[in-house]
């Protein structure tokens, strides 16, 4: 940590300081500016003193050095993770795509759903089963009968289930169907479903919160790392901003950032990304071109009459037009689709 | 809903969109405008299918009428909601405050905690025993043992104690000692949360999400409510945009908005809002005079020590300090503080 | 217009604003809701009234109808606008490139970036003479002399050269010197300088203010337009969220976005949209895949010696595979770059 | 400055960093952490070689240690700085009230305005007779006969003339008009004009820009401190965020903020900061409470027949009711109003 001193410090205030510093473990190294007072507290503690330095009086302000995550980081790490589950690859030069519906609504939806997403090349099929929504009064999903009928889909198809869980008590349950368990954006930070996907050995999503910073995102990912299991797959889904004519600002720059300090793979969510179906094709190729290791996209059988998310999901056939462009875009690329 | 057509519709593109509607169980007023054709889709639906009539192709934007909350609105509930608890009292004219450490650490800091924000005028006590991180490398926070300590500053002090619950397995245990449960930012949107102290018969401050809107925070409150749980407590703690000169960005004016919103009471939090101390203060003062019918305030007896959010936390001195203004403001307008 | 009415308005209140309507020259058409009261206003009037409708007490809130922007929109001129200017072509299906140093510094400096990024493909060269700077002590720019070293450039090259004109009193210098006129996004809302560019008949290309929304980028340009100047090339470079680890986030979905809504050509610069040079790459083949018709990027010979924006600047090295990525985007998706 | 070098640079790469940053005049120092390596680079240079340094391969990040503004600072003139132009004073504990139309309209009604503002104790007059306006479509302003009906006022009433100037072209003739010159947010950064205002000896009301940081914010005062003129008041009037409840969000702890870093006086403008008259008042008596050297709030005699901003703007009515409330809140706190 560097902490910088308040304007003109008293030689005793400084000394004050070096002790406090020295008695956390850490080593105080002080350097005087032209005009400012600085002192470099060096030692291995992940910045975990910078709330109780900067609360001095004398302190202005403290600045983190090291990156506040370890094993998700390419330090530790250096060589991409890449997750292999049936035949869905992400990472490691392979574009997994995952395609389905937002919510699971009947057999026939689903079956339907799959087939198409399956023909057009899709490897995993999303689907929800414990919908998260926004109103106590939309449709919160079909609960398990809605993951029987993504595992009928799966044996049907092979395509792997990409499913989300939303609390700790659903673990078991979930992970009994689904191939990949997804945690949701609103549910970025709650560390105790984190803590308990950790225990599972099965890959998890998990989902960029709307306003969550990539430490932030990085560290809920640690979350689960932590736990024990390595198989985490980062989904960026659109960040919250002053714009209102997409449902949220999808920063693709997220794609290579992260591939710079992580070594886990980076999956595109254009469908929550921009909220409206008619933008999503493009910003599936953007995505391709920018490097994103997977794409999860919302397609379903008949838009207007889906329970969720209709404004953003593709038709079929819509989605099979993307597919084209994306692989030509890898191909050009040398990217495998 | 006001179902806004994209431009030069034909006629059988609109006597279609009619159709739909009127198949939902609304009415349809087609609206020939000079350039553009809308249509006013009337009925007590809470605006549930404006994902689906956004999903046609015919169809430019869906734009609601109706505020998608209910039991939370002035509608249904003109009178406003007075929350009292021992000696607590938020709403109706009066300005509660609810002060103490961020976590819980040790007896001794609770209880010197609880006697100096006692004697300083506040009613209510604050303190985790399970902290929400950041980082899993952080104090977690001293659990049920915390909870104990809470516990026994109440019955030395009388003071109500308000303290967080993170998932719902633990709503029972927490419920057990608290007099307020507390659901933190993080957890806005955990619905399964929501549901679970919505069934408790104990009130509820439920904190604003750092990028939640105004509905959204409404219809968070209103997962609690629609359990049978009336007593909630609105908290704004901040919202993130783009300055990084606080932590985050306290927006008072979402105290007159509410106000003519919900029923529901509203609470500021200038310690998460402002994120550093010597802000805190004069935004304790403007919170009053914006409305505020109450404010929850971090002190900690020696910041530079405390296990979590030192930098935002005020010394008992400071303390001391912050209620004389505020209270010199609420009788300046006639309220109780 | 839709007029949202408060709750229970009396039929007096009602009758009052479709008065108020109907004065303004509009129809009134008013529709009874299970529950509100709405009144549609007919009429060619591009939502003028809104602010003053709103300021009624009996009126909750008013929903524009029509897009504030005509000249610039899909609607009067649904065929793209396409720039030539020398080689360089921006819009239907051309992908043009733009490229060089932040500032002109020197003749070699210029000299040496113009003819590399010539090589490598670019057809306009970028380079400031009047420098908009955050801070008086930065580096202002070498004025005209800069714009004599660009003229210089050009007439070696035959690059159009890009620059920008900051104030109403420049345009006709700045004009005598360049292909395409830059109105930086600090000056998007700069309406004098708007309207002197306007009066040009040279293309002006008009970036994104960092917090403008879609229509207010819109309506800037309408400015411009409205001089009859109909050679307006957009620029998306970026805007300011809550993310740090950016200078800004760029958001490509604003290509589809205005396709769909303008016929204006738009172009992306991923050196201000990402601030960093390492995600400056990824972010050109995302833009080409998105559909822009332009890119505009930073490159300088010696990046950590340029008088500015070093750190998001290419060196002529990088430029040559960023150009031979994108080559093989816009191939793959049957582009001409 | 603090530069981070990467992961385990090689000892020459770090020699050659500190070759660097003494070619540019600075020390090095440089400190081996545990994990990563860092130079402090000592000297006064305001950092203006941070982009130089970041765009160094070798280096993962560069920290600003001094402020980048120097004449606005608290460090240059620790005394806060009043502003007294006739009966207006604005800082030094005097809380300045500025009231009026959003834009002169009509003699009748900048007359009418001026007296009751005046009435209900404002010291100052606001009223645009040069509009920035987001369309070309909308009311421009009266221009020079709306400036010569802000001075009747003024010679009727004693009022101080605040009103904005949009192009460095016009600053001569509103400066012959008006009391003190406002630059609108949108020309924050507009830096001829800025520096045109600094060759004024007048005071300066400066606006932040929606989504100005607070170091933007100040050195665009620096501009015109710079020029000579020391007369600077600072405005807070909202930011961009996601929020639409309001037109922008404000937010209140800008003023300790800028308390603690620069001598220059702030004002609070709640009518643009919320955008909606009925939640106006509160914060008003919130920003006198926050502790603001002034206010400037619109009024109109006829909110809904205004050329502009009716929505936000008070009635005289109102205003005497606010202006009543701020003054109770002032002497609570000791303050002059």
């Amino acid at each position: 940590m560097i902490v910088l001193m308040k304007v003109n410090p008293s030689p005793e205030h400084v000394q004050m300081m070096v002790d406090r510093i020295e008695k956390m473990g850490l080593k105080a190294h002080v350097i005087h500016g032209t005009e400012r007072v600085v002192i470099a507290a060096v030692g291995d503690k992940r910045d975990g003193n910078k709330e109780a330095l900067e609360s001095y009086d004398e302190v202005d302000k403290v600045m983190p050095i090291l990156a506040p995550y370890k094993i998700a980081s390419v330090e530790i790490k250096p060589e991409p993770t890449v997750i292999k589950v049936r035949d869905l690859i992400i990472g490691g030069g392979n574009v997994g795509v995952i395609a389905g519906p937002c919510s699971v609504e009947s057999e026939e939806q689903i079956m339907e759903s799959a087939r198409r997403v399956k023909v057009a090349g899709a490897k995993g099929l999303r689907g929800g089963a414990f919908k998260p929504r926004t109103s106590p009064y939309s449709f919160q999903g079909m609960k398990e009968e809605g993951l029987k009928l993504l595992a009928a889909a799966r044996d049907e198809t092979g395509l792997a289930v990409v499913t989300e869980v939303m609390t700790p008590h659903h673990v078991e349950l979930v992970t009994a169907y689904a191939d990949v368990l997804q945690i949701g954006a609103r549910n970025m930070q709650n560390y105790h479903l984190l803590q308990a996907v950790g225990e599972v050995r099965k890959p998890v999503m998990l989902k960029r919160g709307a306003s969550a910073t990539m430490d932030e995102f990085l560290l809920a990912a640690e979350y689960i790392l932590d736990q024990g299991n390595q198989e985490v797959i980062l989904c960026e889904r659109g960040v919250r901003t002053f714009e209102t004519h997409t449902r949220f600002t999808l920063p693709l720059a997220s794609v290579p950032y992260l591939k710079q300090r992580t070594h886990l793979p980076i999956v595109i969510d254009p469908s929550h990304g921009t909220g409206v179906a008619s933008l999503v094709p493009p910003m599936c190729t953007a995505a391709v071109a920018a490097g994103a290791d997977g794409l999860i996209i919302e397609v379903h059988p008949d838009p207007p009459n889906a329970a969720s998310d209709g404004a953003q999901s593709l038709t079929p056939d819509a989605f099979d037009a993307v597919m084209e462009q994306c692989r030509k875009v890898a191909n050009a690329l040398d990217l495998t689709m």
